[in-house]
C-alpha cells in the first residue's frame, strides 16, 4: 500500500503544473529516459513498443496505397542541401555538421539529415527518365536531427524518429491528389486509431514547409488548450525537380519536370497521445497502439486455483489481443495503480469469488467503469470493451476540443479570449502576412491552419477589417 | 527479344570478374544505387524489402526469447566513447565527428555511433539498481557509421543498417549462455531461412571485438572462396560495467557488477546472399526472404481467357505466399530473364495450352527445373516447391563449401593451398599471436574462427610446430 501511494503521489496534478505532469508521465510510465546526449532521448521498451505499433499500422496503409520503403543516407553534403534556395534557408540554421571522418578533416562538410527531400531528389534524378518510371511512391522510416535549443521528450528533441514519404508524379493534379490523400491517411489514423480528433487544413504561407508550394496539416488540441501539429503533407510543384534537374520524357515525347510531394508523421505524436488522453493517474493509451491492451491481475493469487484460472484467461485473451499478466508479489492495489499509470486500456481482475461465479471484473482505463463479465463471454466482451474505450476516449477529446474552441470577430475579442481562455480561436483573415504577424505579436497566437471545412463567421479580417479570404484556426502551439 | 538479350549480356560472368559480377547484380536487380554521399548507399525498394523480411523474422525470434526493442541516440559524446579503453582504441580511428550544431561550434564533439555499447551502458547505469532489474534484454534496429576508406554496396559501407542486441545479466554463466544462444539464433537463421551454411565458432583474441572478452562468429563461404563473417555475438564480462559504474544489489544484498553481451547482424548479409546463391543469370533469393516468392507470367496474354485465368491463379497464390504478376507489354522471354535476374524463387507460366489442360508450368530459379502442375494442386505444390528451392539452394551451397574446404598440416602445404585454391583451410594452431600474424603475412590468411566442432588434424601448430591448442578455419575474407 505504501508503494502504491508513493507512486500515485509521484505525478504532479495536471492543473497544478501541466509541463511537470507531462514529464512525470514520460518518466513514470517508462516511455523514455533522458540520455547523456543533449536533447536526445533514450526511448525505453514501453515507449518504443507504442512507436512500433504506430509504425506497423501506418506502414501497412502506405503499402496498400502502393508506396514502397527505401533507405537514403543519413548524411547530406553541403552542396546538395544548397540546391533548393528556400529549403536551405529554412534548414541550414538548425542542422548538425559532420566535419571530420576517419581522423581527417572532410573536404566538404556533411549535415545529418533534418529531412530528406534533397537526397530523394538526387536519387530521382538518376532513376526517372520516362513517364513509365512514374509515379515514384517512396517512403522511409528513420530518425532525423534538428539542433533545437530547448527540447522536451517526444515533443521537441534534437533527434527524432519519423517516416518521410517522398513521391514524384507525371502531373500536378496527381501530385496534389497524393498530398491530400496522405493528409487524410494521417487524419483517419489519428481519429480511428489514436482517438485524437483533428482539424484538417492548409498552412498559411508563413507557416508552410521550407521549399513547399503548399503545406497541409492536421492540428490536435491538447489538454492545456495548446495545439499540436500532428502530421503534415506538402505539395512542391516542380520546384525541387527544376533545382535538381529531374526530367522525364512524357507521353507526348516531350521533356517535362515531375511534380512532387512529401509527408511525415513523427514520434511527436506520442506526446500528442499523452497530452490528449492522459489524466492525473497517468497515461491513457488508445487500444489500437497500446503495447498491452488487457492486463490480467490475479487477486488473492495464492489462494487455490487463482493463478491457474488467471493463466487460462490470459491464454484465451492472447489469441485475439495483446494481453499480459503480473504475478509479482506486489499487492493488487499497487498493480492497479501501476497499470493505470501505464495507460493499459482494460484491467481484468480475477479472484476466488469471481471464479466461484465464473466471472471476472473488467475495468476501463478511460472512465474507470467496472464491468462484471461472464468467463464464457470473454471473446466477445473484451473486443467490445476495447472498442468502447476507444470511442469513449474519442468522444471525450472531441467534447473538450469543442468546449475549448472559440470564435472572435474583433481583434479586441480575439486578444481577450487569447488572454483568458486556452484553446482554438476561429477568426476570419484577409490573407496578409502583416495581419498574421500582428496577431502573433499582440495576441500571442499563430495561425494553425485554414480548415478545409470553412465557416463564414464574418466578411472582414479580424485584424485589419479588410475583406476576409478565409477562416483560420489560431492558437498557441507546441 | 532484343531487350532480353541486352539484359542477359549486361551481367559480367562470375568467372570472368567476380567483383564486377557482384556489382552488376546489385545494380541490375535494383537492390541499391550509389548515392551522392561517399560510401553511403541508397537501398532501393527491392533491396529494402529483403532487409524488411530479414528484420521481421529476426525481430520475431528476438521477442520470443524475451528481448525488447529500444532506441538510443545516434550520437556519442567523445567523453562517453572514451570510457572503455580497448573499445575507444578500436573505434575512434573510424568514426565521423559532429563538431558544429545550430550554427555553433560544439563544446564537446559527438561521434555518429559506430556501435552503441557505450550508450547502452550509460542508460543501464541509470536504470539497473537491483537483481530484480536483471536481466535487461534490449535490442535496437538502426544504422551505424564507420568511416571506411574503400566501400562496396552491402559488404562494406560508411553507413549500414543492423540490429544490435545489448544485454545485462546477474551472472557470468547467464551472460555466456545468452552469447551462445544468440549466435545460434543467427546460425539457424542463416541455415534455415537464408539457405547459407555457416561455421559456428570463436574468434581468436586478435580478431575479437574491441572491448570484448570473447567474440563468437558465424562464417560463410562465398562463391569465390572468400569468407564472410555473417553475424557476431560478444561476451564482455563486467569490463564495461566497471568502466561505466553499473552496479546492482545482488540476492545476497551485496553490490555486484552485471555481466554483459552484445550481438549483431547487418545488411552485409544481403551481400552474403548474393555471393552464396547468385549465378550468371542474376540473383537467386531464398524463399523465406524473397520479396516476391512466385512471379506469375501470363503467356500469349491477349488470347481470350489468359489474363482472367492468370489473375485468378495470382489471387489464389496471394492467400498463402508473396506473389505478383507482370502484365506489361514486354515479351514473356524478357519477363523470364527479368525475374530470373531478380532472383524470384518460382516462376509460374500460364498460357492458352496450359489452360486447356487445367495446368500451369512452374520453373525453379535454383536449378531451372520445369514442373507441370495441375491447377487443382496449387495450394499444396507451390509450398512444396518453395521448400524444395530452399533445400536445393542449401545443399548446393553446402556441397560447394565442402569442396572448397582444405586441410593443411604443414606451413608449406598451407601456403600452397592458399596460393592455388580459394576456400577455407583447416589447420592446427598453438594459440600464439606470432603464428597468427605470420600466417597472415606469409599465406595471406586470417583466422576465421576456432569452430565449436573441433577436429584433431594433428598435434602440432601448422606454423611453429609447437603443441596445438585448437583447430582453426583460415581464409581470405570480405
Amino acid at each position: 500500500m505504501a508503494e502504491q501511494k508513493k507512486m500515485v503521489e509521484a505525478i504532479t496534478p495536471m492543473d497544478q503544473d501541466f509541463a511537470q505532469w507531462y514529464t512525470d508521465i514520460v518518466k513514470k510510465a517508462e516511455l523514455c529516459d533522458y540520455s547523456g546526449v543533449r536533447g536526445c532521448m533514450v526511448i525505453e521498451p514501453y515507449g518504443y513498443a507504442i512507436w512500433e505499433n504506430i509504425r506497423d499500422i501506418l506502414d501497412k496503409k502506405f503499402k496498400e496505397l502502393g508506396h514502397e520503403n527505401v533507405s537514403m543516407p543519413m548524411f547530406i553534403p553541403e552542396s546538395l542541401l544548397q540546391k533548393e534556395k528556400d529549403h536551405v534557408e529554412g534548414f541550414a540554421p538548425e542542422v548538425a555538421w559532420v566535419t571530420m571522418g576517419g581522423g581527417e578533416k572532410l573536404s566538404e562538410r556533411l549535415c545529418v539529415r533534418p529531412t530528406s527531400e534533397t537526397l530523394f531528389c538526387d536519387h530521382y534524378a538518376r532513376v526517372i527518365h520516362s513517364w513509365r518510371d512514374l509515379p515514384k511512391l517512396y517512403n522511409q522510416w528513420c530518425s532525423v536531427v534538428r539542433w533545437e535549443k530547448t527540447t522536451r521528450p517526444f515533443l521537441r528533441s534534437v533527434e527524432f524518429h519519423w517516416q518521410e514519404g517522398h513521391t514524384m508524379h507525371e502531373t500536378a493534379e496527381e501530385a496534389r491528389a497524393e498530398t491530400e490523400q496522405m493528409l487524410n491517411v494521417y487524419a483517419d489514423f489519428c481519429e480511428q486509431q489514436l482517438a485524437i480528433p483533428v482539424i484538417r487544413g492548409r498552412k498559411t504561407d508563413k507557416e508552410k514547409f521550407a521549399g513547399a508550394e503548399a503545406t497541409y496539416t492536421i492540428e490536435a488540441l491538447m489538454h492545456d488548450g495548446k495545439a499540436l501539429q500532428s502530421g503534415t503533407s506538402h505539395y512542391f510543384g516542380d520546384g525541387f525537380a527544376r533545382a535538381f534537374g529531374i526530367q522525364f520524357t512524357d507521353r507526348e515525347n516531350k521533356l517535362s519536370y515531375p511534380h512532387q510531394t512529401s509527408w511525415g508523421m513523427s514520434t511527436r505524436i506520442i506526446g500528442g497521445i499523452i497530452m490528449t488522453h492522459g489524466d492525473d493517474n497517468g497515461l491513457v493509451l488508445p487500444p489500437a497502439i497500446a503495447p498491452i491492451q488487457v492486463m490480467v491481475i490475479p487477486v488473492a493469487m495464492h489462494k487455490e486455483g487463482v493463478l491457474e484460472k488467471s493463466r487460462e484467461v490470459l491464454a484465451r485473451l492472447q489469441k485475439f489481443c495483446r494481453a499480459k499478466t503480473d504475478e509479482s508479489e506486489q499487492s493488487p492495489g499497487w498493480k492497479f495503480a501501476q497499470y493505470e499509470m501505464k495507460g493499459v486500456p482494460l484491467r481484468l481482475e480475477i479472484g476466488p469469488k469471481d471464479i466461484e461465479k465464473n466471472q471476472c471484473v473488467l475495468v476501463r482505463r478511460d472512465n474507470r467503469e467496472k464491468i462484471f463479465v461472464s468467463l464464457d463471454e470473454l471473446e466477445t466482451r473484451v473486443p467490445e470493451l476495447l472498442k468502447a474505450v476507444h470511442d469513449g476516449m474519442y468522444e471525450k477529446a472531441l467534447a473538450r476540443r469543442e468546449q475549448m474552441t472559440y470564435t472572435a470577430v474583433s481583434f479586441e475579442e480575439m486578444k481577450q479570449i487569447a488572454d483568458e481562455k486556452p484553446g482554438f480561436i476561429k477568426a476570419m483573415w484577409c490573407g496578409d502576412l502583416a495581419c498574421e504577424e500582428k496577431i502573433k505579436e499582440e495576441a500571442g497566437l499563430s495561425s494553425r491552419c485554414m480548415p478545409f471545412e470553412q465557416e463564414h463567421l464574418d466578411g472582414h479580417c479580424v485584424c485589419c477589417g479588410k475583406e476576409a479570404k478565409a477562416m483560420v484556426y489560431w492558437g498557441k502551439a507546441y
